[in-house]
């Protein structure tokens, strides 16, 4: 089959793997219907972070093409989101909503296992894993809708869930990648008065507004911080969520994030937190990767019924014979999210 | 009056300070009952932390003797408990439970202001600061407790709630000290169901047991966490106290939290979290300086009709002439919390 090939930094090609086929009767075999590029893949793209040679992508929905012995809940012809990782959802920590701890779990294309941008991918454990879409026929901006909540959405709703966002608040969301965009929707959908999103672009601007933000802040550090507590009577926001994971977007979330309140990070940390002087404000942080496995139900049905549409990110479009094309449109920062259209729903 | 004097390091004694008397309408002039020794004092008195010379102690239980003409709540002849700090509870921060970052809020004992370690104290804003004691003839023992709702109690409760902990949970407390066997009572009081104290010294750890810890974990570093997961079938703790704030008891409690969990860190911090490690479990933390005022009009009752018993950590006892003594024992850790007795009730 067709994927795309990691062969280094900056080298991201199609080319071919081997047909997926069912190892193991928990798995199931699903054709890829839409894949799409992640801020993290752009880290091995950069050659910031080590990525073996072979498959990549952890993203897509796709159809059931075929479905192992033990496979429950899903059967050939379904159309399934993939979370980001499969877990098998009966272990204590599944059980716990911590499916990225699932001592069963793995990760989709990560040089070996088969990766979401790539014709077809073999899921492990597909019955705990992918969640199956009701109905059928549904519009493209749906199924794109579908594929952000693979991780993006998952990931952003992540952040404020751990922040403990809630009616009325104000939240800062720091971070205009597809994350905090999505963090932005997941604050107005969890009811947040007032959004104040981050962002110095004017493109990621308007998606921010679309998405619900009600302020935007152009500005970084001390002066953005002055900015959210100018905007807020000098308290600070009762939540922050912290989407970019770099040093200076971390301090800036923990100083905008008002005493007694939590950080929601889902930044991949390139930073330290300032533990002493956060300490005594009272602000502390949860986070980490998203359960997304646990979210993408609750999420699927406010994107059926059209409430959320988080599939506004993917702002660049193409497909596995040009995906070198996806990766340097984010890596240039002309797109916030590259899509790749691999087959029919 | 007298009171105890901090003149540098390893020299606290009993000393001269001017009879307080009440400088603005909101102060009140209280006759301490009794003070004691918080385990942040030792920093100052092994010389770890600067101190301004002068007054010292922050917790403390007394009579009103005197009201200014605006203080609202508490009249002359009231035995009142004192949060360690003085706030407005009128402020944002206040309404939203975080009096420590009360911008008209400060310190007892810091050198200038009265410390609880004296016979009498002026309190700003008492109407809003002091909690009266309803009833009067409380037997010893309570007002023992009492004391400890000051702080310990204050700050062991404030690290299971900011840590979540819940009916059912199990959960590991690092810290041995006053605060950390306040935390085990927490978490008794909030229905844990399976409480392991990591302590080493078998006078804690009979305490702990008495205060409703139904583990102990006589080891350190690696070798407890270990323990710890070996008890939780290899999940770890629901919740993990941080109470001591050492860089080895920071990264225990880190360690024995299990995925997905929230490490309550009242300790003040001298390490530094394990950031990405944590992240990638989604391990958090919440905490710092407990809202006691805020607490102990609702542990206050507990103590009234019996139900907790906080008191239990005072081990030493003496008076204000003898007030070096206090410090020196909990120097040497013969004592866990040294009790000043001042006044009548």
């Amino acid at each position: 089959m067709k994927a795309a090939i990691f062969s280094g930094p900056r080298a991201v090609n199609a080319g071919e793997r081997p047909d997926p086929v069912i190892q193991e009767p928990t798995d199931a075999v699903v054709r890829v219907v839409l894949g799409c590029v992640c801020g993290s893949d752009l880290w091995y793209y950069r050659g910031e972070s080590p990525h073996a040679a072979g498959s990549i992508g952890h993203e897509f929905i796709g159809v059931v093409e075929q479905a192992g012995a033990d496979v429950r809940g899903i059967v050939p012809g379904d159309l399934v989101v993939a979370p980001f990782i499969y877990s098998d959802m009966s272990c204590p920590h599944c059980l716990n909503g911590s499916t990225i701890s699932c001592p069963s779990g793995g990760g989709f294309g990560n040089g070996t296992t088969d990766g979401g941008q790539g014709e077809a991918v073999r899921v492990p454990l597909a019955g705990a894993t992918l969640v199956p879409v009701p109905g059928s026929g549904h519009p493209d901006a749906v199924l794109r809708s579908l594929l952000a909540l693979s991780d993006v959405m998952s990931t952003g709703h992540h952040a404020a869930v751990v922040a403990g966002v809630k009616k009325g608040d104000t939240v800062a969301v720091v971070g205009d990648g597809a994350v905090g965009l999505c963090a932005v929707l997941a604050c107005a959908r969890l009811g947040a008065e007032r959004i104040i999103a981050l962002s110095r672009h004017p493109g990621r601007q308007r998606v921010a507004r679309e998405l619900g933000a009600t302020d935007i802040i152009a500005a970084r550090g001390d002066e953005a911080t002055q900015a959210v507590l100018d905007l807020t009577g000098g308290i600070g926001a009762d939540a922050a969520l912290e989407c970019a994971g770099t040093g200076q977007s971390i301090s800036t979330a923990f100083a905008v994030a008002r005493p007694g309140s939590t950080v929601g990070i889902v930044g991949v940390p390139h930073g330290q937190v300032p533990f002493t002087e956060t300490f005594f404000r009272n602000t502390g942080w949860r986070g980490g990767p998203a359960p997304a496995r646990i979210y993408i139900p609750e999420l699927l049905g406010d994107v059926l019924d059209g409430t959320i549409n988080p599939g506004l990110v993917f702002d660049f479009e193409t497909d596995l014979d040009h995906v070198a094309a996806a990766y340097q449109a984010m890596d240039e920062r002309r797109a916030i999210k590259s899509l790749i259209r691999v087959g029919a729903a």
